[in-house]
This record gives C-alpha cells, sequence and structure tokens, in this order.
C-alpha cells in the first residue's frame, strides 16, 4: 500500500521570531493562513487517505502537531527525542511501516516548499510510485527541472530514459551545490534537475540499503520499530548521517544491489526558508515592498514586512529600502535583506544577552 | 514678584510614535524617566515658587499636565483652545498675570530642552530677572552661545555691553536661520549668540509693546484675562503671529518705547525636537548606537534604538546604520535618520490610510 512520511523536523531559525524554538516554521501560519506543514499534508492527501500519513518530527512538537493535523492518527506522529539527521529520520518511519505492511511504498515528502500546480506535483508522484512498485531494486528520486541557475541547492546529473515511464531517468550522479558558473552550465545543458529531497521507495528496499551500507542503524531501526518504548534508549545514539551522503550517492555509485531512479517535476517549486524567499508568497503592495498585516509605507520600496504584532499593531516605514521588518507582540526585529542569511547568529546574541526564551 | 510661564503647546509629530496627538512631546517621559516639561519646570522651581509657575498648553492636555505637575495650582495652568502661535501663548498669561499681579516679572521659559549645567541657567536667569525689574523699558531675551554653525536656530547680533550687568548686552538685530556658511561667519565673529527663544519682561512692559503694534490683540487678551469665561468665544479668533515676528523684531528695530536685551547663556543646550536629537541624551551601546530598553545589536551601528513595546518587547537589529527603530505597544517605525525630518508626512499617510487613532 501507499504512504507519505512527511519530515519536518528542523526549528527554522532563518524566520525568526516568527518561528521559535517552540513554534517551528512548519507550524507557522505562513501561507493564507495555512502551516507549511499543512500544506505538505494537504499536498499528501491527494495521494494517500489520512491514516497512510506519518509525520516524522521533533518529540517537542508532537502535541502541536497532533493539533494541526486533526486526521492524522497520534500513532502516525513520530517524534524524534533529538535531531540525528536525515537519514534516520528517513529510516526510522521505513521501519515502522514496513513492520505494519511488508509491502510498504513510501512517497518521502519535505515540508519546506511552496509547490505549484499542484496536478503536475501529484502526476510526477504518481509515476514515482508506479516506478517503485515495480521495480524492488529502484530507489526513487524526485528532480525538480530548474528554472535558474541556482547555487543554494544540489543537482541529479541524468542518465537513461527509464522505458515505459515518460518522465524517469536514470541518475548517472549527485552534484553537491554548484557554483554559479557550474550551475548556469548545468542549466545550458537541460541534463541537470534539482535535487528535491523527495523520494518513493518500496520500504523493504530502502532498509535493505541501509543494512549493506549501515548495518548498525539497520539494526537499530528495526529494534526501534519492534519495541517503540525503547525510543529514549536508542534514538540519541543513532549515528547521525544524512539520507544524501550515506544511502543516495553509494547507491547512486553501484556500491549496493539497487539503483537510483529519478523523476522530473516540472514545478514552480518555492523553498520558504528565509525572509527572501517568504517575499515571494506574500502580497505585494504595488510599491516593491512585500508586506503582511496593517503596514503603512512612505517611499519605501522592496522590502519584506510582517507585522504580526498584537492586534491592530501598524508597522510604518519611511524612507527604508532592502530591509526585513517584522514585528511581533514580544519581538521587532530589522534587518537589511542582504543580512537576513545571517538572522541565526543574532539569535545566538539575543539568547545569550536577553534570555532564552526568546529564541 | 517673579513668575515663570512655560510654553508647552506643540504636539512634537517628530516624535512620533512616542509622541501622539493625545500624547504630545512635551508629556512623554524622555529623559531618566522624566518628561520634558517636569524637567522645564524643576528648572523653574530652583527660580519661583510652585504657585508663581503657569503652564500654557493645548486646552486637551490640561488633565496630563495637571497629573504631572501636582504642586501647580490648577488655575495656573492655562489650556489654549485652539493654537494661535507664540504671540497668545505670551500675551495671554502675560494678561492674566498682570491682572493678579501689576508687578509681575515673568521668565518666558521652553519646554524643548535639555539644558546643562543648571548652575549657568539659573544664574543667567537671575541676571535677567534683575535688568527686567530695573528697567521697565526692557524686553530681554536669553542668548545661547553657539557652539557650531547651526542652520536651524535665529541669531542675535550683539550690541552695547549694558553697564552694571555683566552678562548682558543691547541687541543689535535678530537674524533668521542662516545658511552654513553665514552661522559660520557668525561663530567666527564672536558677535552672535543663539535665539533661545526665552525671555524675561515685566507682565506690563510687554503688553504695552502688544497694544502699540497689535492692539486689537491687546485688546483681546486684556479681556480674556479679565473674563475666563469668554476663552472659547476669544482665544480661537485671536490673530496668529509668531513673537519674535510681531514683537521683538519691531521693538529691536525701533518701533515702540521699548528696546531689546539680551543675557548670554553659556550652557550647553540640546533641542529635543526629532530623533537625532532625542539621541543624544540616550543611552550610548559601545557601538554607535543610542538606545533605550530592551535592544539587541549585532554588527549594527549609529542607529538610535527606542524600544517602548509592551514589558519584555525585545528590539533585535542586525547589519542595520543610521535607522531610526522605535517600537510601541501598536505602533513600530522603521525611517532612516537622515529621513526622520519627514515623518510628519509619514503620521498624514498612516492617519489617512489605517486610521487617525494613531497620529
Amino acid at each position: 500500500m501507499r504512504y507519505v512520511v512527511i519530515m519536518a523536523g528542523g526549528a527554522g531559525t532563518r524566520l525568526w521570531p516568527l518561528s521559535r524554538a517552540g513554534q517551528p516554521k512548519q507550524l507557522l501560519p505562513i501561507v493564507g493562513g495555512r502551516s507549511l506543514l499543512r500544506i505538505a499534508v494537504d499536498r499528501g492527501l491527494a495521494l494517500v487517505p489520512p491514516e497512510n500519513i506519518l509525520i516524522c518530527t521533533n518529540a517537542a512538537y508532537i502535541d502541536q502537531v497532533a493539533a494541526e493535523l486533526p486526521e492524522v492518527p497520534r500513532a502516525n506522529l513520530l517524534g524524534e527525542p533529538v535531531g540525528r539527521d536525515s537519514l534516520n529520520a528517513v529510516a526510522w518511519p521505513a521501519a515502522v511501516l514496513a513492520e505494519r505492511d511488508p509491502d510498504a511504498v513510501i512517497a518521502q515528502l519535505t515540508a519546506d516548499h511552496v509547490i505549484e500546480p499542484l496536478e503536475r506535483f501529484h502526476a510526477a508522484m504518481d509515476e514515482a510510485f508506479r516506478v517503485a512498485e515495480a521495480d524492488p531494486h529502484a530507489l526513487v528520486t524526485l528532480g525538480v527541472v530548474p528554472t535558474e541557475p541556482h547555487v543554494g541547492y544540489g543537482y541529479l546529473h541524468q542518465g537513461a530514459p527509464v522505458p515505459g515511464y515518460p518522465n524517469t531517468v536514470a541518475v548517472r550522479e549527485f552534484r553537491e551545490k554548484p557554483s554559479l558558473e557550474v550551475a548556469r552550465g548545468y542549466l545550458a545543458s537541460g541534463e541537470y534537475w534539482w535535487n528535491s529531497g523527495m523520494f518513493v521507495w518500496r520500504a523493504d528496499t530502502l532498509l535493505n540499503q541501509v543494512r549493506q551500507l549501515l548495518p548498525v542503524t539497520y539494526g537499530d531501526v528495526i529494534d526501534l520499530a519492534q519495541h517503540p518504548e525503547k525510543l529514549e534508549a536508542i534514538y540519541p545514539n543513532l549515528a547521525k548521517n544524512s539520507i544524501d551522503f550515506a544511502v543516495m550517492e553509494p547507491v547512486s555509485a553501484g556500491k549496493t544491489d539497487a539503483h537510483v531512479l529519478a523523476v522530473a517535476l516540472p514545478i514552480d517549486w518555492r523553498d520558504v526558508g528565509g525572509y527572501a524567499s517568504l517575499a515571494t508568497i506574500l502580497t505585494p503592495d504595488g510599491h516593491g515592498n512585500s508586506v503582511e498585516g496593517l503596514v503603512a509605507n512612505l517611499d519605501s520600496t522592496r522590502n519584506v514586512i510582517v507585522n504580526r504584532g498584537a492586534a491592530g499593531h501598524v508597522v510604518a516605514t519611511l524612507g527604508c529600502e532592502d530591509l526585513v521588518v517584522v514585528a511581533t507582540p514580544d519581538v521587532t526585529l530589522v534587518v537589511p535583506v542582504a543580512d537576513a542569511d545571517r538572522i541565526k547568529e543574532l539569535v545566538a546574541q539575543v539568547g545569550g544577552s536577553v534570555g532564552a526564551e526568546y529564541c
């Protein structure tokens, strides 16, 4: 049977003070009042029924996730006691599902993006499911068709087409985040897709790869799936590994009995990682500003202004350019857009000098 | 007897959103928790007892002023139904005091400045009182000894010394705000002082000048002093005139039976008109920022950051330069220091587009 597993782990410091240690990015109301997790689950609900959706998140967020997703059974909310990187956040749910359903086929999705149009996403996922169901040696990754020479993503080098599946190819190689010059070459060649971090595979196929590449981790996650009461004992001791480095790259290099295929995702794919990307989903004000909430601007342009202050709070700017201004009831943030990728440093300073309760 | 009259009229839009239509600049806690009005009255209390202090303010602020100045008799708080410029705000209290005490001598002070050291201020005021008490034809103005070629102030051209008063001279001429080049010449010559807008005179001397120069206004303010119940009928119909243009300049040009003298004020005289000047009385943070309240800065310099948000609210900046950031419970303001003199325009826009309750 088909399942959807959604990873919703990180705190999302780059959207502080909207996101906090206790209010992670994926749970923020962010697009038309919906959270990124809610949006990701709604995407998944077009593929499988709610009882076939699992969420892997931080244990601290489980109650908030349960409130956000009332239709998902509580037993499907897996809470990591501590973050142990992406391999474990993928292998643990796979082991849980393999225990429940030996024929489980999993679409492993992220909750960091706005994806449009949904029809294309669902069509690509359906093709990826069919590929994985038909080939017990396939790890299927989803490759976003690039629209610009982005240097913030990894890339997939496309190999031979897979007969019978019009949008599926073998993956020749994974490529790390490139320089701008290299990225331009990738884009011009038409042979590269962005590594979306989304995958489809049979649970047993994935677990088989983990067994061959990381036998200790394999034993641990199987033990964990069979004995959930051992979570606190086992999870913190899992080795930290990323799914890309520990599994996808060695498999694509022929180190195991499987191979990596990729299905094209011809979608508009917007990472909502920080304020620059958040700006693309806020309301334009006609003067180049992206705004949310009660905002008054005079002679201000190219600003990202998010007002989530108390009811009736107004954010007013005059003569501002290229600034991020965020108002919340307990924190006001001002930072040039160009420095917004350093917010993590500021949060650390606030935590040290003012108080951890703001972080 | 000696009296002190303090003008506390304007709303102080340049300090919005700290100041509001209903919370004028002079009533804001601004220096060590004290308001500019409180500070001005404390300066006056070194010269006269509280029952000899009068405040001329907007009628809408009378209750706030009374709460701020419990020792000043309520009958000494004069509330203008509407602002009618400085001449009326000076002549009305003079008429009220002349009615109470035919020998009243008035020090007419402002509430817009931080003045240090107080000893010098008090010594100069005492000399000015003595000059006015001895010469019933003298309008005495206080001239701040300039420390820079300021183009935002009017200047006094010093004339002959007045025998017996070491710091007093005749005023040769009033000069309007000069160009920078002219101001540099004034400073280099040593012959010019800043026009402080503070004066000392006998009430009857001032009223005599008004009678000669503006007989209709004279009749109106005398009528008003004798019949306070006519306030609403008379005040709004007074002609708008400034004390400088309507009285000081013609008197200094010999148009009446009086003359203008000036006493030197060798003080540090800081106008708290807008954020640039407010910055000089806030706490320096060691990185060139002037801050008030809970503030965290990273790689930020030359900012003016005033946090008067709700209890526990934090203002955090990263990579900001030369900005004014003000947080209050209902308004957040961000404006480059260089644009801060245009805040009035922004307030007008907020009033129109968001609501007059924020102005």
